[in-house]
């Protein structure tokens, strides 16, 4: 059986629990406390040398790092996944641009306030991230103001990579109630017959 | 015909470049001057609303960003980007994991260096690009010591991804002399016949 190394507090990882859930596909799932190390012991490093979760280990016992590539294994051949060429590069764009420009301001602004606790010395990071988160939020906003869903009008992997940690935005101090059109693509994925919360 | 919205000297825009000569496949290029405000202004905002570069203009009038994004697209259906599923995903892996992990230190040293000319208040960002891309560079440097390329033994669309800032890292202040495995890896790629230079 499929194996999710992960920490369910963690979007990156929690984008993996929610396209599994979709699929209805059934895993284990191995607890790793980052904080306590547990990702950078040298049998972890052995899996994944860039030592981050999530990671998972296939029936075939190899490993898979990086959570937007994980789920394009999985949707691959689900309605998660485009088959047309230019949607497929659509997905991946979002993708990309979640963990090039929303998920290092969203998520570290989370961990900042929510992991870290604040301190002194991490404000400068904060209010950069905070500037940026922002800018992202307003631009997803924006998109979804015509659009249902981020690509093709319909649900895919590219929502649930910018869902994750979205949704959680306001752990991180963000005030999501100026964005309506968020808001409405929230319910939107919520209403998934196999939709699954973070800590659920 | 193909328009790519670039500047020569961005790696990001370059991956394109290459991929494009690579496959034969002919196309313009509009120069933006990123320092001069190109990027942000309403017209190009239009085209993409997160104002970044590359950006390219499709045959049928529609426009792509993410410069990996980009290559996925192109690639498909050659030599660049494998058909299995599994070697498709390890792919994406590293490509998400240059976006991640790399570019954020090694591009960004370089821009701070090259492009800014190394001003004092940016010396913490710097030092910290500098930690986080020579571990990115020892973390490469192992992976070819066993392996030609990236994935699957071939050249693909990871190694352009990589080979985009990694080769130019002596510009953010980085000595890559260290790195055998590296260096043989660069031989490699510039090895193909259709090759051509970042500022070629
Ligand atoms: N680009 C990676 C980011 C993964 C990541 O940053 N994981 C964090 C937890 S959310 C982690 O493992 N941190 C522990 C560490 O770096 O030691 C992905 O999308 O999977
Ligand atoms: N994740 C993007 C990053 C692109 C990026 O950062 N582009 C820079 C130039 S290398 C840019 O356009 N900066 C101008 C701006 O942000 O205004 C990609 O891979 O294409």
């Amino acid at each position: 059986m499929i194996k999710v190394y992960g920490d369910i507090y963690s979007g990156n990882c929690y984008k993996i629990k929610l396209l599994l859930s979709f699929l209805n596909i059934p895993y284990t799932w191995k607890h790793m406390d980052i904080l306590a190390g547990e990702t950078r012991t040298p049998e972890f490093l052995q899996k994944n040398s860039n030592g981050k979760i999530p990671l998972v280990e296939l029936d075939s016992g190899e490993y898979l790092a990086e959570s937007n590539a994980i789920l394009n294994y999985f949707a691959e051949g689900s309605p998660y996944l485009p088959n047309d060429r230019l949607l497929r590069a659509q997905v991946l764009q979002w993708q990309f641009y979640e963990q090039y420009s929303h998920e290092p301001c969203i998520a570290v602004a989370r961990y900042i306030q929510r992991y870290l606790g604040m301190p002194e010395h991490r404000r400068a990071d904060y209010d950069s991230a905070q500037a940026g988160g922002i800018t992202a939020l307003q631009l997803m906003n924006t998109h979804l103001a015509t659009h249902q869903f981020f690509v093709g009008e319909r649900l895919t992997i590219a929502d649930i990579s910018l869902y994750a940690y979205t949704h959680v935005a306001e752990e991180g101090g963000f005030d999501l109630a100026p964005y309506n059109f968020i808001s409405d693509w929230f319910a939107r994925i919520e209403a998934h017959p196999n939709y699954i919360a973070m800590e659920g």
